[in-house]
């Protein structure tokens, strides 16, 4: 055991209202603690950063309880074991699971929240296991063919495009036969998406008006909608969708720091005109098929038919601007925290 | 042929800004002219009254293509076959179409638009084939089957409970075993729905608080809300769904004489949270099968099992006064215009 190692901490000091601030954190740092039985020490490496994270800080009902104040951050991660005093991992296996916002992870091997499974960082690069092959990947693929329903010849648009869910369920509906659109902010990520990734059309919504690149990109309207973003750019694409469309709600960025009401899609009413669906989806209901799409994913990653992108920040002491990047705009690719050396 | 009679008719004026008022209206009376071969002439006799033609009245991309200023305002309808030159139809046939709004329609019997066919005056008084038996009730019957997929025990709630679609979607629950929860507006329609039409329970909205009436009604969540009228109560319905929910949006009385915005639902991402689904239905998609739904609802009707309530408002020239009773709620089940003697 690291013995002389202390364990810093990000817990949550405050809910926020609006952007997360600094004073929001409460930085703690304390000793660790030797092991009971059945428990393990896993050292951090690289935390996901996901704008889900910024509901989980609100007191509010929602898909998992809130994190409590002056609890350690919630957060997915990828760590290796250190110390263990439980058969189900031994000292040196790499682990993805609920790591929390710090250097050192301790408690029961089989502890349900975290909900750790062994990773293997010869198959994929370790941060690989925290986009496409992870919570981002999984949302996307489960997402997309189970409540987007695409057939091949479709038009499928999704906004966060360079983000970490919208490069997957783009690359994946591109793989499906679709046509695919993105919707991203900036020339560099609209000639990322489409470049490296495959997309056929990109449309910078920071670059010009989202309801013109719309027209033109998609010529045959709007089948399915893969939205991460929410606000003006949900309720445009409402405009140009199909009959029996479906509006997969994934996300709202724009909108999780909002002081004020949530902007509502005032041009719902599509949904009848076109006889279209909008439905919201959660990544863990698909859980018991993860595998599913990780062997699914894992094998277009290695035939090099997909790709994942993430953009690594340093620094555990850099997490509350890291986090804020999502918020934004300014991480392309999925946002990654590097906490120690792998 | 009736030749010394008048076709009154109503022919859109202008495209109206809000609520429709009278100078939207142009009256115009024309003599009736001879039939040509394959054409019949129909006296009009019941006019069905819709929340719908407000939308039809508006130059907009909808389901259907907008009535243009000059056009006899479209409307369905029932009446009664004076002279046929086809046939399809005879004198005395009694007939369901979109006989507009006016005396007499006259053209060729197997028109398209107006879509003609026999009704029987024996099984149901005339004025059913506009409600339960016509397009009010096919909007419930398959809505909330194919759409609401409703299940024995759950929680259906339905605004415009006391209207005509809301009726026969409350009623149909009832029979599928759901516990039933009407929103109308005002005690005397509150009570009809639970009285006389049988729901567990109706929230009105004028004398009270929605939210509290769906914690106090809906104890269990809502699992299927039907939606007639959207704004602030389809909000405050999605505050209180249930996990992978069916939201139906059938309609938005409430937004169609809005001269701002439509106001959209900000809530929207209880949909996400609870793997919610919301999704747009329009009665001509079930064409194919209305006999299957005329079936169903009338053997339910001749059981006493379901009731279909109309309020019949007499008079042709009462067409602009009585088609405002709509939004403004003065309607007590099915809006109907008597416009001649059965």
């Amino acid at each position: 055991m690291t013995n002389n190692e202390t364990n810093l901490q990000f817990r949550l000091a405050a809910r926020p209202v609006g952007m997360v601030k600094d004073s929001d954190w409460q930085q703690v740092s304390e000793p660790l603690r030797p092991l009971a039985d059945g428990e393990m020490l896993v050292k951090v490496l690289y935390l996901s950063l996901d704008p889900a994270m910024r509901g989980w800080m609100n007191d509010a009902k929602s898909y998992i309880r809130p994190v409590a104040i002056g609890e350690v951050m919630r957060a997915g991660g990828v760590g290796v074991v250190v110390e263990s005093k439980s058969p189900k991992f031994a000292a040196g296996d790499h682990v993805s699971g609920g790591v929390g916002v710090q250097r050192f992870w301790i408690g029961a091997a089989d502890d349900k929240s975290a909900s750790f499974h062994k990773i293997d960082p010869r198959l994929a690069p370790l941060t690989t296991y925290l986009n496409t092959l992870g919570m981002p990947g999984m949302t996307a693929y489960f997402g997309l063919l189970e409540s987007g329903q695409p057939k091949a010849g479709e038009t499928v648009v999704v906004s966060g495009a360079a983000g970490a869910v919208g490069q997957t369920v783009g690359q994946v509906a591109k793989q499906l036969g679709c046509r695919v659109v993105g919707i991203a902010g900036g020339k560099e990520k609209c000639d990322f998406v489409v470049n490296e990734l495959g997309f056929d059309a990109c449309i910078d919504y920071k670059g010009g008006s989202v309801k013109d690149g719309l027209k033109q990109h998609c010529p045959q309207g709007v089948d399915v909608y893969f939205d991460n973003v929410g606000g003006e750019i949900l309720d445009t694409v409402l405009t140009r969708i199909n009959m029996k469309a479906r509006i997969v709600i994934c996300g709202a960025i724009s909108q999780y720091n909002n002081t004020t009401a949530v902007k509502g899609p005032a041009n719902y009413l599509s949904l009848l005109v076109n006889r279209a669906r909008m439905e919201g989806i959660v990544v863990f209901d698909y859980a018991d098929r993860y595998h599913l799409g990780v062997a699914a994913l894992g094998k277009w990653l290695k035939d090099g038919k997909i790709k994942s992108k993430e953009d690594v920040v340093q620094g555990l002491e850099n997490f509350p601007s890291a986090l804020n990047m999502l918020f934004e705009g300014k991480n392309f690719g999925k946002l990654v925290l590097q906490v120690a050396e792998a």
